[in-house]
């Protein structure tokens, strides 16, 4: 049996020492962006994406083989998922104040320094994704970001605010805003272990799968929890008139999808057999946060 | 005699033709986003990064071999230089309402889609870039753009405004934000060609002294300028308290400066002979805008 907190704690303490290595020091010239980068990335985040990524990488037998270039995979898409929240968080966008407990990148430096903070992380993580020698990850993820993925997903989110949307809406949104980087994460692992098309066409689906749930999930905490226990303010979905699962569907709804997309999930990686043990919890852990 | 004019013209319809090919249509989903990207890269830019690209490229010899990989990464190059732009002309940043002559991407859609828009070229950029399968290339551009770069420049540029700044400050924010990106384009033109390193090297100084050069150019024209004349608001970096050359060293030391870095520029790429002479030309442009 696989103790999963352990397993996070070992691949979170490897990607933020992959991180620490990466990202130039704070007091590296100019300091003020340098020490932005630094702030919203090592600001608490639970590193699901490297997880999940180095989890795929082990199932698929890459362990001891590669690892580094999985961990500078797992460190870049952390910081392209940092560059994303830093503008998402933007006045002109969510207008958020707090991430995770702390006040966001604009409102502990300023707007414009977060912007470019932001833009750096991202050039940053393409530049490091290029040491990697793997340009078919790179055109996968630069794939899974753009308008046709994260990018595309941010939009009709910010558009939809204060409408009334369908189904296909709300689902396109978090298919792309929130599926699209934790799919290609996973996708990274297998790619990187060497694993045959076949087994990346079904990591790719239980990606997608996963992907979506995590999202559901997150709706559902948007309204369940306090902003203490959320670390972001709480309920702020509604207030925003945000396209959510449980403003469409209602709230029993929504978590019996969550679940059911993971067990969707669980069935696509099969084949994987014991080696799927860390995938299945990881996939376990996204619903239990509703349960 | 080769007609300047004539080859810029050559080179810009050809860049047009890749960026029209490569950018997603204004009707793809969601729609307003791709209009924006649209929008400001098809504004009516000079196109000389590409130009100094593909003028770089034919000198080493590279036309009728590796043509189009050549398009494709100039074309990726603008859409980065569209970003840079765009994200510049924001609120929080220079607050400029218009460019080129066209109001900023901001003013004619809104600050959110401008953030977005611009991440959505950046991100776009590298998917193209990874088309063209050269990831030396890649690397060379992110490290151009990033904190060592173009952003560690605009990020020095924001944060002198209103304060006495040195000749190293003035030279420091130049040369990252204008030159880095300048000088990449001329850059992975030689690398695309095939070129040696010893003429690579030679058309990296060339780069960087032309790059200065243009941003010297660029301060001046700002003073001396109509707004109608620029397309955008004339005498706006004095009003910012920016940190330009006549700024720190008057009119005429800026002007006699801006020549200087021509003429050595044109000393780098003596080796080149005949075949030097777009770019000899290309770099007599950029000063004749002042005289």
């Amino acid at each position: 049996m696989i103790d999963i907190k352990a397993y996070q704690k070992e691949i979170s303490a490897k990607t933020d020492a992959t991180l620490e290595k990466v990202l130039p020091a704070s007091d590296t010239y100019p300091g003020s962006i340098h020490t932005l980068m630094r702030y919203s990335t090592f600001a608490g985040g639970k590193r699901i994406r490297p997880c999940l990524l180095m989890a795929t990488f082990d199932a698929c037998g890459g362990r001891n083989n590669n690892e580094e270039k999985a961990l500078l995979t797992a460190a870049a898409i952390e910081m392209l998922h940092t560059f994303s929240l830093i503008h998402d968080d933007l006045p002109c966008m969510d207008d958020d104040d707090f991430r995770r407990g702390k006040p966001t990148a604009h409102k502990a430096f300023n707007e414009a320094l977060a912007v470019l903070g932001g833009d750096a992380l991202c050039i940053a993580a393409f530049e490091i994704l290029a040491t990697t020698g793997r340009i078919d990850i790179i055109k996968d993820i630069a794939s899974a970001l753009g308008t046709n993925g994260m990018l595309g997903g941010q939009v009709v989110d910010i558009e939809s605010e204060g409408k009334q949307v369908t189904r296909e809406i709300v689902e396109y949104i978090h298919r792309k805003k929130t599926a699209a980087l934790i799919c290609v994460s996973i996708r990274a692992g297998a790619i990187i272990a060497g694993a045959d098309p076949v087994a990346i066409e079904k990591l790719t689906q239980f990606g997608e799968l996963i992907g979506l749930s995590f999202q559901v999930v997150d709706d559902i905490l948007d309204e369940e929890s306090t902003t203490e226990q959320l670390g972001k303010d709480a309920g702020s979905d509604r207030e925003n008139g945000k396209a959510t699962y449980p403003s469409v569907f209602g709230m029993n709804e929504s978590k019996k999808y969550a679940r059911d997309l993971i067990e969707k999930a669980w069935k696509e990686i099969e084949f994987l057999g014991e080696r799927g043990e860390i995938l299945n919890k990881l996939a376990e852990y996204i619903v239990t946060r509703i349960s």
